[in-house]
């Protein structure tokens, strides 16, 4: 499996708009086990994305998918940045639809 | 929902042990949506927890469960550490079981 934990900075004052245009692309991608974003408790602008896919392919492939490209479309002017972007492996857990 | 991110470091060569004493601990705890365990690409010691909860409460609670503790008894003489921890506010997600 294929794992990637990073935080995004929203314009300031953009965040809700910002998860409200990361939301819309997150249903029916192949291969995603899990994606979850949530609020920093500290910066008002930044929120956390968490992904397990079934591998690192599925997770490029998705970048290709309209509703993603449409989400990211829509995100990219309202980002000022990202930071602790960490790949990972994930080997067990909890909420991983379907893993193998 | 209450979310979580942390990385723990065990023990050198301790990893493998340390993920099977954690996997034990995982199943069956109420009011958690999402747990995933995931290796670090770089550091052969470290593992991510990422995790998502209905309520602070139920994590909490969690620490309580027989499971848990005996998960954390094993765990505990064979981590060296534990870093970058993130308390989040998780707002959407695919992989959440019956998030509400």
């Amino acid at each position: 499996m294929y794992g990637l934990i990073g935080r995004m900075i929203a314009a300031p004052g953009k965040r809700d708009e910002l998860l409200a245009a990361m939301s819309g692309g997150t249903s029916g991608m192949p291969g995603c086990l899990s994606y979850v974003i949530a609020l920093d408790r500290e910066n008002p602008d930044a929120l956390w994305v968490t992904e397990v896919w079934d591998s690192a392919e599925s997770h490029k492939a998705s970048l290709s998918l309209p509703a993603v490209r449409e989400a990211i479309a829509k995100a990219r002017p309202i980002i000022a940045g990202f930071d602790n972007r960490v790949e990972t492996i994930p080997v067990s857990g909890l909420g991983l639809q379907g893993a193998k």
